[in-house]
């Protein structure tokens, strides 16, 4: 029995990480094309507006008391005692033999719920959902969740990939699920154009929808810096975990040759990572233990010429951490060794070298491999959708310098400018006169588990405030009188990052209280408890756990494969 | 401590399969310009010379009594224990911190021996040789081991990939590697040209050699069947295990997309499987237990629709079993559904049908994937080494109808044309004026083991026997009086091959004399034993074991990656 840790208030996503994504449309790789189309302009006020936005993640965005967030957090208790009821309901569903469809009790049609994605706040939809309630059909390319705080992990093979994959079927094998992509929405007919993944095989469908949830993600861009698409990883997607995982045994068997001259030697031993937000700090501290524990032993030649430089645009890595814990990370980077360069940015990537601008000039560094960490751009869905909707623009134009990356939302996550049946949440979602939340697992989650309940509690959102459709049917939200719905609150438990050697830092909040700040060990034994109990399901736990133990036991593995 | 199974005589390679390769040039992706060099008339040669060599594998080369079997197996116990001294003695190098390499004795320089390749063959070689006597540098575009009898458990899930590879390092530390290709063999300056892998990146290097072992292996092949290699995957190396599972899990996605007509459905869950060898029969025996344990449950409307069909040349699949168990081996698959079709061939495959040519006419089969485990040609190299010694050509001529997919050897697995320095094994070596031995794991990992003893002993190859170098080292051979090397005898324990639903078939033997013959559920058991107890490592055993548990308990995980 699987109580989904997304909904608990103590595991409601830790992490300020902005990892998860659903690509829809091309993805990254196929971003050059859509680069070239926007003017640079525009992205270098988007490389400003991300710099904005960790700072805005800093400041949790409206104030709120102690007394409302404690509110808050004795509500998402009983919502998790609704959410465990459900769970247990959805026990005949795992067993093997034919499913049956719980019937709908009022014997009226259900409403069609599309959810477009499986990251975070789709996943949590999808866990939460009760199908006896509505229909759920969720649409996505990928058809696994990916647990996104163990993607730096996973690129070094400290756990492995499958480990922190969930497919969706298995996450609620109750609800629908069609692999593919929304192409467009048809918000009068409510239907949408679904273009099934791999593009080009099958021909498109229409699908109709009573309510449509995007939570399509963001995805990783180059900013406008030329030669990042060609020359560089992201790490957002599990295959490009597996690309870096790859690339970084490749180098060192490269190195190994023996008519490699030392310089080259350097060079390929030389891995850059831009952004020093939890993902580029994480994966620093992930790769340095890779080198130091397992590389070593092999190459014991080449593990002195090994570089690991991690660069910062701003003054201080990890943004959105306190000031202490900022000192602290970037002091515990530079003793295992990694050069923490801050104050700088990229201006162009070369094949193996890449020209970096700082405070007191230009330099070109030689490079083996470059790991992008440093900014998202919003899906083609996502502005389609503005050019759509007026009112998307409007508030564009008034809120976020006309920046269409994200769907503007009302309280209750419906998408401003449309008639209620459209809800946006996750990344690709912003609350309108509101300082934008941090864009997060944390967030998603949160926000996928408000979204499950408004469905299930079937409020009826056409209304300006959502209230419930029909007070005849017996439900739990009746009980616990809650005949309009509360608007979606945030709140906020804190945040985590690994920075290798067993060192992390952590602060931990409940809302905008501060509870605790730690760092080092303690800190470590925080995170891999943390992250072991907010696994989305009890064969990732086992997993997770196996992987540990078998990478301390064994070392990480280091076919290139 | 790790005595290597490949050295037990229980565990010296119970299977026939003939799985292990080392791509040497042109990988399978490569193969269609060549065999379009190639006439058509060579290769049906070719498919015909394959059908024979599993009727030879059954005839077991040359019969032997009991009483030589019996001292062979001796022997094997004898060698087993001088090896375990020497992995003893290895302990240290596993140890963190810096390699020291043990001086020669002697003080005299140490031989050069440059081993091509890290399948079956290599790998015991790796693992056994002494470098305190030899100094050892394996070349091979892929840096790790692969436990091939698993190949078609990993294509579905039911272990993973890493569990049954080994890092060619990690299987001895104390030994050197490189990443590349050998393009070509000076025999006059014992020199090779090694092309760094991946090709087109870095340039080529000259490494001399005093002793070359060329343990390349076969590829898979087409036969010429055209549009074998646009349309079907092999199931040869770890990344064609990918492929198949990810092709598997994607069909069904496809086939469950709402637009999708019943024949469409119908044609993309039925997989044809060509060559009724272990390999094809054991991935038709997962594939329906993929299907019927975990698809089944998420995908309940389709997983009727499945067909598996498995086509094979001759009139009983497994040729190289007793009667019996071939005629147990059909039931069982045709019992779990699976359609076999004997004395049936490929004639063309499209992108959605495969032509087949049977007894009684011909048909067409709409395909939704089409894995060709039919047959296997030369390396490159080994072709070119065929051209530049004459006595392999003539041997070729006389022995093998002009086949130059494997080079010919003496007892001592040298190189027949060459002065000694050069040893073939595995696969890609066929001993003259001799039956060929079976092109299985089991061969090449004896053959294997037995060179890796003729180098640790310091045998002169340039005498016609070879002979101890010199009389003056203290040496084990000299006190088990073996001043001239014994000639490579091959001990045959027997073979097994598992069909699903926990049912196997399982030969055993010593030799030439049958010991027993097992079918069932029984032979499932052994099956699963004999494999982990071969398994080359304790990691490997361990993560293997994890995996079958893991498999079990949560099921084979269905996310498309």
């Amino acid at each position: 029995m699987e109580v989904p840790v997304a909904l608990h208030p103590k595991g409601n996503g830790l992490s300020l990480r902005s990892l998860q994504v659903q690509r829809l449309g091309p993805g990254p790789t196929d971003l050059a094309p859509r680069s070239q189309d926007a003017s640079l302009a525009g992205l270098a006020g988007l490389a400003a507006a991300s710099f904005a936005r960790a700072k805005a993640a800093k400041a949790k965005h409206r104030r709120r008391s102690l007394a409302e967030d404690v509110a808050t957090a004795i509500e998402e208790v009983t919502n998790t005692a609704e959410d465990a009821l459900l769970h247990l309901s959805r026990l005949p569903a795992w067993l093997p033999g034919e499913k049956t469809v719980p019937e709908d009790a009022g014997g009226t049609r259900k409403r069609r719920v599309v959810v477009l994605g499986t990251g975070w706040a789709a996943h949590a939809i999808a866990k939460i959902v009760d199908i006896s309630k509505v229909e759920v059909c969720v649409v996505s390319p990928r058809n696994y969740f990916i647990f996104t705080p163990m993607l730096a992990a996973a690129s070094v093979g400290t756990v492995e990939y499958r480990s922190i994959l969930e497919h969706i079927r298995s996450a609620n094998p109750t609800i629908g699920y069609l692999q593919g992509t929304c192409k467009s929405v048809d918000f009068e007919k409510k239907e949408l154009v679904i273009s099934p993944y791999p593009p080009g095989v099958e021909s498109d469908f229409n699908l109709p929808y009573d309510v449509l949830v995007v939570a399509v993600g963001l995805r990783p861009s180059s900013l406008g810096v030329p030669g990042v698409d060609a020359n560089c990883l992201f790490l957002k997607n599990i295959e490009d975990a597996r690309r870096i995982r790859k690339q970084v045994t490749q180098n060192f068997e490269a190195a190994d040759l023996p008519v490699k001259t030392d310089e080259e030697r350097r060079r390929l031993l030389t891995f850059l990572v831009v952004g020093g937000g939890p993902t580029g700090c994480e994966f620093c501290g992930e790769l340095s233990d890779f080198v130091k524990n397992d590389l070593r032993r092999f190459y014991p030649r080449l593990a002195p010429l090994v570089r690991i430089i991690l660069l910062h645009r701003g003054k201080q890595v990890l943004p959105s951490f306190s000031g202490n814990l900022q000192t602290a990370a970037r002091e515990t980077l530079e003793n295992q060794g990694i050069e923490v360069m801050t104050s700088a940015s990229v201006s162009q990537v070369d094949a193996e070298q890449v020209h970096i601008q700082k405070e007191d000039g230009k330099m070109a560094l030689p490079c083996g491999l470059t790991v992008w960490a440093a900014g998202q751009i919003g899906q083609d869905l996502v502005r389609e959708m503005h050019q759509a909707i007026p009112e998307q623009q409007e508030l564009a134009q008034s809120e976020a310098k006309g920046s269409d990356r994200q769907l503007f939302v009302d309280k209750w996550l419906r998408a401003c400018g449309t008639d209620g049946s459209v809800l946006a949440l996750g990344d690709c979602a912003r609350m309108e006169h509101e300082e934008p939340l941090p864009e997060t697992a944390q967030v998603a989650a949160q926000q996928g588990a408000f979204v499950a309940r408004l469905l299930n509690r079937q409020y009826d959102l056409t209304q300006p405030v959502p209230v419930l459709e029909s007070s005849e049917k017996f439900d739990l939200a009746h009980i616990t009188k809650r005949p309009e719905a509360s608007p979606f609150r945030f709140l906020d438990l804190g945040r985590l990052a690994y920075l290798g050697q067993s060192q992390a830092v952590a602060e931990l909040g409940l809302g905008s209280t501060p509870v605790s700040e730690t760092k080092g060990l303690a800190a470590f034994v925080l995170w891999r408890s943390v992250y072991i109990v907010k696994q989305v399901s009890f064969r990732n736990r086992v997993l997770v756990l196996f992987d540990w133990i078998k990478s301390r036991l064994f070392g990480r593995d280091l076919t290139r494969f």
